[in-house]
């Protein structure tokens, strides 16, 4: 098998696993009791928090751990709605994940006004689309730091100065970019960052909502005291530590990482040239590496990847979460891409476990399929 | 070491872990890609759904996946009464875990009236404090099926009834409860039921909500259209799967398992008496296996802890969500227990692990720092 969807899900880092197993059997202990066993917990907890701090440039008391992506971003939008009266209304774009887009919908059904900045045709929300649409009135902003579908990298530090300039308050999901871009939220001066560590080689069913010290959120799982009261819940130390050694390994390697991925996406796009396909490439740069959304002219995306599959390929027709979606994805309606080609959209999204001789046979299949239904 | 906190988190399944495994690793696929990849996840989680139907006697498209006992909790409250205009009023109790109190104290805070029904002094909500409370007004009634600190057994079926009676709805919140005692929704009528895994040796950072089909319930994370459009977020494939196979394991010797811990419980309890130790054991039967709360006059519950946690004997004062607060825990405050006994209060909870050796072992080291102290 070549698995070439790696923006839907990652294969867990080995180091991640190993990491993992000692908390998953002997060092069972709940983190949240005071006797010694759980001192084992607790200090892998707390080491966690600084290895994912460090990872993004933050402080560790600023790490929250959660659930997943889906848990930070509703948490984000929600419990920053509700936490005061400062903040009533919500700048977003129109290609964010449905995690982002739902919980705005959510807010909208309680009366919160939600704009949805439209994207240019290349894939990226400019600064001065922002800054032509935010007031004054102190906006809550979120946009996504790479676009899960065509893989765009946004301007988000321009779009921070933008928001901060008019008061507003800046989030953004970066699922797709951790691990994967280098990340820095002193820098970028992000109020909130979303993260899903199965994205980054991590296990399923953990991520972390950064939020910048001062930033006032109500909690959204209430219960125990647990992340300095503000997410209930038996601590999930074995995942936890398993993500921060996925997100550590992926970060050291980034660069490295980058130029390897560069180098099999330039193999398929060449082969893909070299054999007259007439297929776009959606967005434009600055990519994050590895992610290729490509449209064919005249064909179904659904049958490219069913295509593909009995190939022994995956690839995507859009995100995961909306796979049962076999319409236009609303990341390339939002784009504009020309409907003759959306029809026909697939999304590579190579990994470092990939290989060059894979990459050439994602293109030798792709153009199989293409010229054989041509002629 | 004597690990005697099962009730805070149990230790993991080694069948639950080898089921997991293929998970964490090779079939690794996103549950929600339409590629033949993912068919295994896909199946697995389906398997994994209808198991744990079996083990409470549901119907699997009534069982919601879920990040944990907090998280069900939270949606069962919160998207409940949100969802409609019907249910505008939740019944509680004083002594529920702080999950289900600080999400009411959440719908509260927009509004909603909460009551707290007190329990009886032996550790009991009765039909008839509620039948005295509950109006026609249609309220949700969310009562726990097990006490997490004294372990009494609340007369579920009853409460249902009353509720029913009354045109409410009945949640339950079961963490205690699934894998300890025998649960049947259809036979208790329940309508929504919260559990967590690692509370019957599965993995932490999974567990599910019962949603009974046609009960009428929000979202509580939106994204994505997983576990049935309700419960957006990247299936935890093998957190799933582990939680499946603990139940499925812990229900299979439930019977065995209480004569088991009643025995281990007995020896405590005789050598404690036999020594002529001044304490009291809170709440009264039915009780879960296994969980001891035993009070000890002039002592302080957290010395105690400390003495035995020196002597490699691992138990609770309270809850482990409440572990920082070393007064009177609220559960003991809503039973009035004696002021003089409630202060020395710890929480034993035995799981299939211990042995009896240990339990005598826990018996002598109580017995010696009583006496030590006492003389």
């Amino acid at each position: 098998m070549i698995y070439a969807d790696n923006a839907a899900t990652t294969k867990l880092d080995i180091d991640a696993f190993e990491a993992m197993k000692p908390f998953l059997f002997e060092n069972y202990g709940n983190a949240s009791q005071p006797y010694s066993f759980s001192r084992i917990s607790r200090k892998a907890l707390r080491e966690a928090r600084q290895s994912i701090a460090n990872c993004i440039n933050a402080d560790p008391d600023e790490i929250y751990f959660t659930s997943g992506g889906t848990e930070s971003d509703n948490w984000a939008i929600k419990g920053c709605m509700k936490s005061s009266s400062v903040y009533r209304s919500i700048i977003t774009s129109e290609f964010e994940h449905h995690a982002i887009l739902n919980a705005c919908k959510c807010m909208e059904s309680y009366g919160y006004p939600v704009t949805y900045l439209p994207p240019s045709k290349d894939g990226f929300i400019t600064p001065e689309i922002l800054d032509s649409i935010i007031t004054n009135e102190a906006s809550l902003v979120s946009i996504m730091m790479v676009n899960n579908e065509i893989g765009t990298i946004q301007p988000i530090k321009k779009l921070c100065e933008v928001t901060h300039q008019h008061k507003g308050l800046f989030h953004t999901d970066a699922v797709q970019a951790a691990g994967h871009i280098s990340v820095d939220v002193n820098d970028l001066n992000i109020d909130m960052l979303s993260c899903s560590a199965h994205k980054f080689n991590g296990p399923k069913g953990v991520g972390f909502l950064y939020i910048k010290k001062g930033i006032k959120i109500l909690p959204y799982m209430e219960g125990g005291m647990q992340e300095f009261g503000m997410r209930a819940g038996t601590e999930n130390v074995a995942s936890i530590v398993g993500m921060a050694v996925a997100l550590t390994n992926n970060v050291a390697t980034i660069h490295d990482n980058k130029k390897y991925l560069d180098r099999l996406e330039q193999t398929i796009l060449k082969q893909l040239y070299a054999n007259g396909i007439d297929f776009i490439r959606n967005g434009a740069k600055p990519y994050v590496p590895g992610n290729l959304s490509l449209s064919f002219k005249g064909f179904e995306g659904e049958m490219l990847l069913h295509r593909l599959d009995l190939m022994g390929i995956m690839v995507s027709t859009g995100s995961a979460c909306d796979s049962k979606n076999t319409q236009i994805s609303h990341v390339l309606k939002a784009i504009k891409t020309d409907e003759r080609y959306a029809l026909g959209t697939i999304r590579i999204s190579l990994g470092r476990d990939n290989t060059n001789d894979e990459a050439i046979k994602i293109a030798d299949a792709l153009i199989s399929i293409v010229k054989k239904n041509n002629y």
